[in-house]
């Protein structure tokens, strides 16, 4: 630990700007290493290596709705004034001459058919079948690798499984593939602060970074609640066991603020003071393999840079696409957002009549103006905001992944 | 049961409409009562019923960030060239005169504080301050309920909670909420059919249905597999304790379709065959109170109808808004979305360059088209199709809950 790295009772000399902390954290996050899980339990998951169709999909031709199966240049010049007699025989077995055989949807076409002819195309006579219309070879016939020819690509390696995707493996007999590992996030909660006299229970990052980290796609590995001092902070950053660890608190410019050099004690300290609003007392570093990210105490401040910064870093080991995750929106703005040329700015929003309208001043209204808000607004650091009908992106907060 | 019921072998002599299936659902999908859970738990949960805050929050004025608690008039005319000299003193006493005290971002000012002075505008000197700059009335200070006065409506009731909303109920202490309770959701995979030999483990549609179950809130009350039978399938559909039952396959108009006859049995079929493409075959009714989605075994079918249907009834249960789930691109025809007049097409697309192109025609491609496709679009009945350049809306398909 270096004197440099303790910006207590002093403030930030120097901050760093967002794109060098999201360097940073991208120089750090390479994909973890991947493990073989079923792929029963791939939704959600993360592809390591491609995947090709091991066969044809369907393997055999077979009927693609349900009627009679028959050859079609036997049904030529059927028509309902001058039906054919056909032989209606069991399925299973390969059709003789002038017969056809009830075929479902799915099914296999027996030997020697091919085509589908719709019930409403014949008429059942005792044991035979009246052919009213004649049908085209082919017609109602689903051909083998119509679906999918075996050695397809079915996904590249950076593929976040959806349900679709998880029921063609099923359905091709895949049983099991190689996922990126989940990352394994330690949560250290190190605040409230000795000064402070919170009713217990009442920390609020330690749910929102749950379920966050949920959201990303990482597991948490631990939730190391009460290290306030140094030691103990330090401590719990050095255990081994996780793939990366987010701090909540004591990062700031007060005296208690012990977090940075914490971890500057036991690993390395990066970066500390990043010019973003709120949140720019966040920090990143490493301690052994693991990296680490500093997130302030404050609720609001915790969440916008969990989003641009740790959730990144979660992303990024997860092999999930490192941007920002939400839906996003271009709208006009409604009303002035305000902002500082210097600092990458998270506005909370409200659409008001598809229009873009900030909730509060950037720093202020606490956790409740995201609760408040349908979303927020990146204000670049080289813009003082934007006027009323430019036209801005909103990324949109979801009901969290539970 | 009744003869009309039973379309196997003939077809349907008529089909309802998107519409009106849709209506018979939304007349069935009452929300279901509320549970109590802890709030830790409530990430993705509906509320059941407004919040409102139950305290101020701050409790107390408080720093909004760090420096000394100081008195503001007390700091007037201080200047780098003319610094005022004040006492420090220990925090957590009432304010002496000329004298501050540490305030950590967070912490409640002391009695008689009223402004936060930075620390750049300080300099400690022994046991005392260099004051180098005035500080106003209220700077760097958060007062009481400036972020949320108690009685303020937090959420209405038909929110599903966000990060950060769980995270404000914990700061305000919030322990328990009353939420929608999960629809209970009984799986039954009817298929394969007698005459197609997959496999074992090949069901798409189980593990199709489970990941969206999941999306939509649901929980899945059990999986039912191998019930292929008219009576088995009875069966599985009239035992008691799942809030809704799907079915699938067995809708069709084979011989083995007999999903339909079951449900008439044990229950009420209310509709089965709509107007849609694909999953024309869909059914719905009732069995006791327990509404019943009859799917299509056909995967791509039983996909399109239970993101139309099942979905929606899922949704509507847990209390959400009942329409299609994902994010919507509103984006140009690039390639004609060929369609038909009286249905309703569920076209999986494409977005290359932004411009929306179709895969495959509306019928075909099987699942391997979801797996392939960025999204879809629904075709109203009225229009046989888009031509190039017109504009239209894309559900974006997702990657799974998991």
């Amino acid at each position: 630990m270096t004197r440099r790295h303790d910006v207590r009772l002093q403030g930030f000399s120097a901050l760093a700007s967002v794109e060098q902390a999201m360097a940073w954290l991208d120089a750090e996050g390479a994909r973890l290493p991947a493990e073989t899980i079923a792929s029963s339990d791939a939704p959600g998951r993360v592809l390591d290596a491609p995947i090709h169709a091991p066969a044809d999909l369907p393997d055999v031709d077979r009927a693609a709705e349900d009627g009679y199966a028959v050859r079609s240049r036997e049904t030529i010049g059927a028509a309902a004034y001058n039906p054919l007699f056909f032989t209606l025989q069991e399925s299973g077995t390969p059709l003789g001459p002038a017969t056809a055989t009830l075929a479902s949807a799915g099914a296999p076409l027996p030997r020697g058919a091919d085509a589908i002819l719709p019930f409403s195309a014949a008429s059942v006579e005792g044991e035979g079948l009246e052919i009213l219309a004649a049908v085209a070879e082919g017609a109602g016939v689903e051909h083998r690798a119509g679906e999918l020819r075996a050695g397809a690509s079915l996904f590249d390696g950076t593929r976040a499984l959806r349900a679709q995707d998880v029921a063609l493996l099923a359905a091709l007999g895949v049983e099991r593939v190689q996922a990126v590992r989940r990352p394994r996030v330690r949560l250290v909660i190190a605040g409230p602060k000795r000064s402070v006299e919170l009713p217990p229970g009442r920390d609020a990052d330690g749910p929102l970074l749950r379920a966050l980290v949920a959201r990303d796609g990482g597991a948490i590995e631990s939730v190391v609640v009460g290290a306030n001092e140094r030691g103990a902070i330090a401590q719990a950053i050095a255990a081994p066991g996780a793939d990366m660890i987010v701090v909540a608190g004591r990062t700031g410019t007060g005296l208690d603020d012990e977090a940075p050099l914490a971890l500057a004690e036991v690993g390395e300290l990066a970066i500390h003071g990043i010019a973003v609003r709120p949140g720019g007392s966040t920090g990143m570093g490493r301690a052994g393999t693991a990296p680490v990210v500093l997130l302030p105490g404050d609720p609001l401040a915790c969440l916008c840079a969990y989003e641009l910064f740790a959730g990144r870093l979660v992303r990024r080991l997860g092999g999930r696409d490192p941007r920002l995750p939400h839906a996003v929106r271009d709208a006009e703005v409604g009303r002035k957002i305000v902002s500082a040329v210097g600092f990458v700015d998270v506005c909370r929003v409200r659409l008001v009549d598809g229009r873009v309208e900030p909730i509060g001043s950037v720093e202020e209204g606490g956790l409740a103006s995201a609760v408040r808000a349908d979303g927020f607004v990146v204000v670049p650091s080289s813009l003082e905001g934007h006027a009323p009908g430019a036209r801005v992106r909103v990324h949109v907060y979801a009901e969290s992944a539970g």
